[in-house]
């Protein structure tokens, strides 16, 4: 499983970076907690950070139990992909929150193809 | 562990079309990223995915925790009815806020007994 | 992993609780769901729930990837630190959300120290 722990770790340490962001942007743009909006640059900053929070809790539990099923180098391999896209997604969001398409497709379609591949073991081990 | 991965991929896709509804709203009342206020029925939406997040974190470590000291089929039951209250407290958030209370407490208390559940199998495991 | 599944259990307890005190406050000064905002000391709570839950879901596979590689009472003992740290937090934010610095870093480094210690034990693992 040290592929899938590997994954699973870089995508904490990417939303952590993402965290340190939003509280990089609070300091630059004087946005003071408990605030969570007053700058729009700040808000991407925020989202970005709160929709890779949205995802991960999919994100993480998928690729556990799909790995439980299917060769888990190949789950971890699209495990990564998801990584990439969450780093497409930032960018995309930051520039113009009308761009955070790509990124944003290329993290959810790994997680939810994780979900399918996890509900096609599970039917493939029940009958 | 199949039940208790249905269970838990179930409870995902749920929260992922929970989702989908916020960016239907999002489009069908004007509300755009990244702002998550500015109509009361799209509020709603974006209320019952980010309840439904804040319930996850506790929701799935505490089936999984469950499921390695109880009967995983009897696990997967109490988890069935979240699945079940989460569809309630979804339909009656939207409804009326007033009435969102069956429907939670009905996803709630399913959390919070396999969380209890899981402390009494840690108890009886420790002495 | 008795101990890995009671720091976990006791985590989930802790920000249930959090979430109880978001209610609460609600009830107290006024703010209607699906409202989370106008009362600066409701929205302290509400941040303290909030901020528990963006770092429960690095805090709980950390913790469980960590148990993989390292003893795990020395990683359950982290995450003892990490529950007193968050209650720390929690009455520093509701003072004064200038004073919660020393209850976010004694709830964050042991969370980060937690993904250290799996990526440590990955590369161990793997080389």
């Amino acid at each position: 499983m040290a592929w899938i722990n590997l994954v699973t770790l870089l995508a904490l340490v990417q939303y952590f970076v993402f965290g340190l962001l939003v509280g990089r942007a609070r300091a630059q743009f004087g946005v003071h907690a408990p605030a969570v909006s007053g700058h729009p640059t700040f808000e991407r900053y925020f989202r970005v950070q709160q929709n890779t929070l949205e995802l991960l809790i999919m994100f993480i539990p998928a690729l556990w139990i799909a790995a439980q099923y299917w060769d888990p180098k190949i789950v971890a391999a699209i495990g990564a992909i998801y990584l990439v896209g969450r780093l497409l997604y930032l960018q995309g969001y930051v520039r113009d929150p009308k761009t955070r398409s790509i990124g944003f497709g290329l993290s959810m379609i790994p997680a939810l193809l994780l979900v399918l591949a996890g509900l096609v073991g599970i039917v493939r081990a029940l009958i």
